[in-house]
């Protein structure tokens, strides 16, 4: 049973998948799914060893540059700038924008020594004196390493003749007033949209 | 993102992960562990080529007989007919049982097709009559399927000298009581245990 108890424990790497699980996994697969497991594992290999991060944006590609920064429908005048290429997916997924990304490494953490360098924005100044991006449009989640990266950005963005945005902050579709922690509630009084105005 | 999204597909093939829990897998391993998502790939590659069921019992194992049926330390006299390889694997991991395994492809379900010799009862008959097996322990769970397999072993068996045994019924422990059903409740009654006789 060795190679068994091998892959019940390789498979514990993922994340939310403990020995329980992996097992119930393992069995599935060989009962009724042999072929998938083996395709499984090509798709895996490949993944792996062929992903890397494209040249411009660092978001995950097989070639140099990702599809994104390639493709010459986008509209290379907005970047928007995310912290990780799940953020890209998500916002892909929207087709709510059409310009390029930039995906930064992480967020800034002088706790854990994590500076602006580290993240990638020396690489992202560069990339904006070089471009044509008239607007950069931050969209990081706003945790304290988040929110210091923001005003990172926006010291250093300054300097330069682009408008920066932000993504807008106040009440999720959908949720109840009465489930929202009151730092988002008092955010979207902030930002209220006037519907009329006599 | 072709090779991404090949793999988040083939990872929703596993148990209990939709194309969400699968694209998180996939951005962990491709951010912390790309080394041991090659790890993976192989551990999966191997076993699902590498697994075969045993020629004797009918359980998992790499050779053509298992650990568990080669192993001279085992109680030949005594077998265990389980549903599944991974009731062998809960049952082993009790140390409670010492004897040997037979898994059934199943259980009896007339209403799916599935009869005594689908599930390889014809196969357990010719292994109990060409071995030292004296008694059988049934470890089947007690659905209508359970119970019709269970009541055919039974009939398959009274003509042969061997005892014949079932794990018995009764409050699992640590359950409370009020969130059991009657069932098990009554069966807990009927074969309750006398602790002390006058």
């Amino acid at each position: 049973m060795d190679s068994l108890s091998h892959l019940v424990e390789a498979l514990s790497c993922l994340p939310g998948v403990g020995p329980k699980s992996a097992q119930r996994m393992v069995f599935h697969l060989l009962k009724h799914q042999r072929q998938r497991g083996m395709h499984l594992a090509s798709c895996l290999m490949d993944a792996m060893t062929t992903i890397i991060n494209c040249k411009t944006c660092n978001n995950y590609t097989t070639n140099e540059q990702c599809s994104i920064c390639t493709n010459p429908n986008r509209d290379k005048s907005k970047l928007c700038i995310v912290e990780s290429p799940t953020d890209v997916l998500a916002i892909e997924q929207t087709l709510a924008f059409d310009g390029n990304y930039y995906v930064l490494q992480g967020k800034i953490s002088p706790i854990d020594g994590i500076g602006p360098n580290e993240i990638g924005l020396d690489k992202l100044l560069e990339y904006i004196k070089t471009s044509t991006v008239e607007e950069v449009i931050i969209a990081l989640t706003l945790t304290t390493e988040g929110i210091t990266t923001i005003h990172y950005l926006q010291t250093m963005l300054e300097k330069h003749p682009i408008k920066i945005s932000q993504l807008a902050r106040g009440i999720p579709s959908g949720s109840e007033l009465n489930f929202l922690d009151s730092n988002t509630i008092s955010n979207s009084f902030k930002n209220r949209e006037i519907l009329l105005e006599p």
